[in-house]
């Protein structure tokens, strides 16, 4: 007779997904999400009140390089296995990267002390196929020591109310945010990096919009203060689209990782 | 009254194309096609006989980044007018990088002289979701050196009946091969560069299966030369998927490019 199963064991997960097909990491009733598509895959690998959490939401089609989530599970499958299996089972536009079984204590939300997420805007004159649904599109020039400055407004703990879409459900929006980097990248690529301790709903994307005002003239920088003090949504240009957003990394711990160099 | 239009005037097309969504360059009764797309683009921008002649076909699901066709059109627009309205009308899988009116003796497929196509292979161990539909994704080490030594057997001019599935449905099967380049790229990919005078049905996909078989120890470079000479398809590993191959470029007069240096 086999050996009984032992109780459910912890699993971190570090996952890569392409969120085009997606409502958003977070289950809901009527989209495909991120987080259902990993607990029906995991559900054929093991018994228990199996369920996935992640470091946090992503919003319905931005992507994931790095997004971090736990698992509970009662298997015979080691990690290495569970790995394989799960990328067995899953569709092609969500892959596991690596899988470590980790203590109970680890917790892919509450442990999580930073978020660092890249938007990627391109500023060809003509959009290359090859990069449809993975950039926003800004063709032209973009005054990037501007919005070097307006960035430097904006680093620090601060209220992202006027920063957020849904600042006005939620009680507190004051967030942490640690560091902007505005990097020229190859192909006619402007990269955005923004790390912080938490992200408000729509915040990057926020952030980015404005950003791209400020690099157009179209928005002096003194007004990112300005609307740091008023919390005024209404006055911050239109949100970036979600399609050029990616959560780069979770940070578990500080100082572990620097920054790639080049302002800010 | 408006002036009468003048007569049908010839335009040099450079298009880039996602192939995914397509049966191929070539218009065909039971699947869309790119060169059936840019001719119905092209219908509601001026009259005439429309007709799109590509530099040749590309097969179902292979993508583009350099194919040239010629348009002849009777059409008040200039070549820039045409150009934005083009791109304002195909969908976004196919864009038309440039327009150039030229002379009636230009002939996309007749005046080229040398097509160069790339194949991209991806050697990580976990395809990356993003790299989806762009590459083939062979996991692990391939034998480069021994992969260019078989290369060299290949360039050349020669009967490449054993690299084509239709190759007895044809008279004449010699091309010139001019170059091979295998070139190791960013991410773990590998990079494999085809110049030549024309190329058979199939045949580059079939050479990059073969390469590979040689880079995996499956298949000694003999055996290439073998094939060269004995003709014969069944020796010939199975061919590459086409979503890992790009034409690449179409050259119009010799020595115009220099190719990337690499090797062979």
């Amino acid at each position: 007779m086999a050996e009984p199963l032992a109780e459910a064991r912890r699993f971190r997960l570090l996952i890569e997904y392409d969120g085009a097909a997606y409502g958003g990491w977070q289950i809901q009733p009527n989209a495909p999400s991120v987080q259902a598509t990993l607990i029906k895959a995991a559900r054929d690998l093991g018994t228990g009140d199996i369920d996935v959490q992640g470091s946090g939401r992503t919003d319905a089609g931005v992507h994931a390089f790095g997004q971090v989530a736990h698992l509970d599970l009662v298997t015979r499958l080691d990690a290495d296995e569970l790995h394989r299996a799960l990328n067995a089972k899953l569709p092609r536009d969500i892959r596991v990267r690596t899988v470590q079984a980790v203590s109970d204590d680890f917790h892919a939300r509450y442990s999580a002390t930073s978020k660092r997420y890249l938007y990627v805007i391109d500023q060809a004159r003509l959009l290359s196929v090859f990069a449809r649904g993975r950039v926003w599109h800004v063709p032209g020039p973009l005054d990037i020591a501007e919005m070097r400055q307006a960035a430097r407004r904006l680093v620090g703990r601060h209220d992202f109310s006027a920063f957020s879409s849904k600042a006005n459900t939620r009680p507190d929006n004051v967030r942490l945010l640690r560091a902007i980097r505005i990097l020229p990248g190859r192909h006619e690529r402007l990269l955005l990096v923004f790390e912080g301790e938490g992200f408000l709903y729509n915040m990057v994307r926020t952030l980015v919009g404005a950003l791209v005002a400020v690099g157009h003239d179209r928005l002096p920088p003194v007004e990112l203060s300005a609307a740091l003090d008023h919390g005024d949504r209404s006055r911050i240009p239109a949100t970036a689209p979600p399609y050029g957003l990616y959560l780069w990394r979770v940070l578990y711990g500080r100082g572990t990782e620097p920054l790639p160099e080049g302002s800010c």
